[in-house]
């Protein structure tokens, strides 16, 4: 999943973003909170509306930007009291309050309010953390139950829309109405469809023995770099009930063995029928490799900020597009990628951009770099559909380094 | 034109610029000489082929730019001596150089070198720079005819070139390759076709009676705001003798009735079946009437440079999106635009992307302003060709001014 923290995957137009086959998205609750706030995008139709993205969106539920504020937060039992690294202003976060914020912005499928164990954590903490992760996961369960139907995808929705957009999208609704299959374990299936514009187009009013479309809210699995902590988080969250589970707490600083240890003990204990994500991550050779062990979904802003930064992801390794030695190189970025970026310019003209400062430097880089991350997931799943995820997953170790 | 100083229209790629319908884009000589270096550019079979843009570009001198140097610069008859904005080394710009210069970057139209005279000036000034342009032109025609044959299109050409582009744009070449007939006064034609790759569909060789394809080039007009002085100037460049011609030295600090003023007295003397440029204007309502007055082609960095600062043209007036009216409004940007930006996007989102420095605003700022001003360029070329100037531009003069 890219990521669009405030309503935008930097540097490129939304267009695009469905051209590339981004099927779904991420923002950040914390950021939108903060700007342009929770009821300017509600009274734009939620962010489907907001932003005029009509395929799914994910929202995070703060908890992991807040724990990033480190010395700006205090949490308690009932929440978080944290400062704005905007303006220094105060703000609280607890179960209730995100899901209520995360309502507001009507994503397809928010995440439970979770503290995300620091790295390193004693056993205690660890414990102390993940328990406390459960009970705001029932918490948070428990305010959306009481609050589903406040979500902005009906009165409000039409507002936000402008213009002709949403011609171009009524063959997107009907190619995604279908039912999500359940799926084998290990097979990734299709990103959760969109529910946000499926009222649109019920009418008469759906009758009463079929439910209106919901949020989907994901539980989030904690426990540190602890086993046996992970496992007894996993029955938890489990026995609350969520239609997708995520691991949380990964990627905070711990070396790469280990992460890979915890993803493959935790998705054990994971039901295979419900979608598995793993928050935050990772390299393209990571995902491959999560995705390898069963994780469904994964997002991360390296590609988007990588490529900021001039560090492109390519079938022949990574560039840094900075280099003097692209100064008058005429080949495309990636041979052997099909995207409009490698289609159409050199690797002259890309260091020329970059090293001028220029903003199509981050449009042209940041279109790549999502391009070659989503490419490379199509191709994960082609292989799991062949099984031969090993095969592939050899082939993408052995990738030059240069 | 919209002006793409180094070698991109800052934050628009290339393909989004050939939908808006640009057909002519302007690169500044004194900042692509600077960077990446004019040999950069040629290597890589000229600007054309550097930044992948098969349509016309057009290259300044890099008289005006070293001219806004100010104090950087020292100005003698063999030419000027100026330091880089950049790292404040020192370089040496004549007509030849600059020449030299424009023939390795390649535009389809490049530029005498002049002096554009301040303001104000005097008479005594006004005339000795006005001369000195004049022989300046005739330098600048002079090294261009016995180096005409060093324009990268040939060998280097193709090495620019990557990837799956060149087909999409061969339907671009033949549409293009139909003469251009004379004008008649006041009747704009379409940007001149590129020349730059005709050579590749010529195989074998031209016959030796036929001409290979060579940059135009087009003397400048100077004169201050004097109107004796402009019409000796015109006199003296037309003798010269150029496939076009260009009237400099105006929107530098001089009141805009003063400028319309030289703008008409000078057109005068100008032949109306060569292209008439206005350098360096201006607002939509500028570029109408000079149009309707009788020039066929102008840039301005306005529509891009506002954009990035929030300042949006529309069929309604300016609107400067940053303001928070806009915070919660659903609207499209311009309700009478039918382009991408205002088809999809609301008010709010701009405002909000601009609010947040999301790199996104710039892109979608620049997109639509540019649209706006195509689109008034395609407006008044049709009412000209119905005979309605006057009608058109009293519809522009009338529009509000919130």
């Amino acid at each position: 999943m890219p990521v669009g923290t405030l309503a935008s995957v930097k540097g490129v137009p939304q267009a695009t973003l469905e051209e590339l086959g981004a099927h779904i998205i991420l923002g950040n609750t914390y950021h939108l909170y903060l700007r342009p706030g929770v009821e300017t995008v509600r009274r734009m139709g939620g962010l489907h509306g907001f932003m005029s993205w009509r395929r799914a969106i994910l929202t995070d539920s703060g908890g992991f930007q807040v724990f990033s504020l480190n010395e700006l937060r205090k949490v308690s039992e009932e929440g978080v009291t944290f400062r704005s690294h905007l303006d220094g202003s105060s703000h609280f976060f607890s179960p209730e309050i995100s899901m209520e914020a995360q309502i507001g912005l009507g994503a397809d499928i928010i995440m439970a309010f979770d503290e995300c164990t620091e790295f390193p954590a004693d056993r205690t903490r660890a414990r102390a953390s993940m328990e406390m992760t459960a009970r705001w996961a029932a918490r948070s369960k428990k305010y959306l139950e009481d609050h589903k139907h406040e979500v902005p995808w009906n009165a409000a929705s039409s507002c936000g829309y402008v213009g002709t957009s949403a011609p171009l999208c009524a063959a997107e609704r009907s190619s995604r109405a279908a039912p999500a299959s359940p799926r084998s374990p290990g097979l990734p299936k299709a990103a959760v469809p969109t529910q946000a514009f499926s009222r649109q187009t019920v009418s008469p009013p759906s009758p009463p023995t079929q439910s209106p479309p919901t949020q989907s809210l994901f539980g989030i699995i904690q426990g540190g770099m602890d086993r046996d902590l992970r496992e007894e988080s996993a029955e938890r969250t489990i026995a609350i009930g969520f239609p997708g589970y995520a691991i949380g707490g990964l990627s905070v600083g711990e070396p790469r063995d280990l992460t890979r240890e915890i993803v493959e003990s935790t998705l054990e204990h994971l039901p295979s029928d419900k979608p598995r994500y793993l928050m935050g991550v990772g390299t393209p050779e990571e995902i491959v490799e999560y995705a390898c062990l069963g994780v469904d979904m994964m997002d991360c802003v390296l590609p988007t900020r990588a490529a900021r930064h001039g560090l492109l992801f390519t079938s022949e390794g990574k560039v840094s597009i900075k280099q003097a030695r692209y100064a008058q190189d005429p080949a495309p970025l990636d041979p052997n990628c099909g995207c409009q970026v490698c289609q159409r310019y050199s690797r002259a003209y890309l260091r020329h951009l970059y090293a001028s400062n220029e903003v199509l430097a981050q449009v042209l880089n940041t279109i790549h770099n999502l391009s070659f991350y989503l490419d490379t997931m199509r191709r994960v799943r082609h292989s799991i559909s062949l099984g031969e995820e090993s095969r592939f997953l050899s082939s993408v170790r052995s990738r030059p380094k240069p």
